[in-house]
């Protein structure tokens, strides 16, 4: 059998209640809510490709994936439908046809992840789901400086998770920029891809770097050491949120 | 027993998970969980009196409260072991001594409620707790013009609530700014006081002017008839929060 029509669509979601992105056996994933909404729609089984698995717990403000479909029902009819079947924590922001040759992980060219430290004396009524709260001073200069030493084409094996199963640790990463707006500290990091926990593995050390317990230069000895055991903690999930995807021509 | 100080509390909350700030028999009360962290600190009993009550629901960034104790714990320690004690989605932004004169309700001088409307349309995953979404067109202007006849000091009689049990139906608006920040339209609502479920009666009114249901002069003929069926839909409690209370000198 051979599909009509390739459907994109652009997604956000709250990452709190769900195990991810990628269907688990333990629990619900975004993947799987949304493709059993879709199931409702039309006659056929739909599978969901996504452009990057996010770990249990991380939001998305711009998921991007595709499925394959026989059916007739337009982009705008599917976001609109799915938005209703959805529960409240998932949105549909946008659907269109694409090519039939695309495939959302490999248009990926640039991802951008955001994590967000709440950095002051006190909790957060409504912060709390949404960043890592760390009540001492953090040096956002040093933490700059620590985070230069991991732009570019570099082996990342010191920052992926223990059960990361990917062939190649060598990745790019395009730009870290750290800035506070109020109390929140924003790690902004852009790359080609990331490993298994990446993100959070970086945030967790450059925090380290910021509270003082590792120098700016250490970074880059870490980074030598290609083990994960020299890099700082992962950061917590609920801070990160995969911001946009930015796309090839296709 | 005579109490020997007066701590003032300023706590920011999460509203979705209480039956509002006033103790309850039907659940989860903000006044009640708080009360019960205190009760874990000091060996009397202690009663929160708050600016102002809100509906279940609810947020707040700026409920004050005030409670009696002849405990000698000092405020910023009470602060900090309420912080750890209270659930993630009550906070206490700050905690110190006030004169015994202090009451919470009598200090407030002017409060300012936030109603948020997120206008476009498609859901949103992260603002559906904190936003009424309305996915058809509203016109700014004329629900600000709308706006307008309810400023002052006036019987507000047709927007509270059919439960409202206050004596006087007589209060004071002193402006209504109603303005878009990317998807969300906001709500600013400030006077001397509310009735029950008074802001959201407005608010639910001000919506049917801005899609046309109601000319903006009809507010004027809403207020005269004294009758809360005269007036729109009572909007949902989680667009609204509570956002500063401004105190008399004491």
């Amino acid at each position: 059998m051979s599909f009509q029509k390739n459907i994109k669509l652009i997604i956000e979601y709250d990452g709190l209640g769900y195990q991810g992105w990628q269907r688990q056996l333990t629990g619900p994933t975004v993947q799987e809510v949304i493709e059993a909404a879709i199931a409702k729609m039309v006659s056929e089984k739909v599978a969901l490709t996504a452009s990057g698995r996010t770990d249990s717990g991380v939001h998305a403000k711009c998921q991007i994936a595709n499925f394959f479909t026989n059916s007739d029902i337009p982009p705008e009819s599917f976001k609109k439908a799915l938005n209703s079947l959805l529960p409240p924590d998932i949105a549909i922001i946008d659907a269109s046809y694409v090519p039939l040759s695309f495939h959302s992980r490999h248009a990926a060219r640039m991802k951008h992840y955001r994590y967000r430290v709440l950095s002051r004396g006190h909790k957060s009524a409504f912060e709390h789901p949404y960043s890592w709260f760390i009540p001492y001073k953090l040096d956002i200069e040093k933490m700059t400086e620590g985070g230069k030493f991991l732009v570019g084409e570099l082996d990342f094996s010191s920052f992926r998770s223990s059960s990361c199963e990917a062939k190649s640790t060598i990745k790019t990463i395009y730009s870290i920029d750290i800035f506070k707006e109020g109390d929140i500290i924003i790690f902004d990091i852009k790359g080609d891809g990331f490993l298994k926990q990446m993100v959070r593995n970086i945030v967790g050390t450059l925090i380290s770097v910021g509270c003082g317990k590792i120098a700016p230069e250490g970074i880059k000895k870490i980074l030598e050491k290609k083990d994960r055991r020299a890099a700082g903690p992962t950061a917590p999930a609920k801070g990160l949120s995969l911001m946009e995807i930015v796309l090839k021509d296709y």
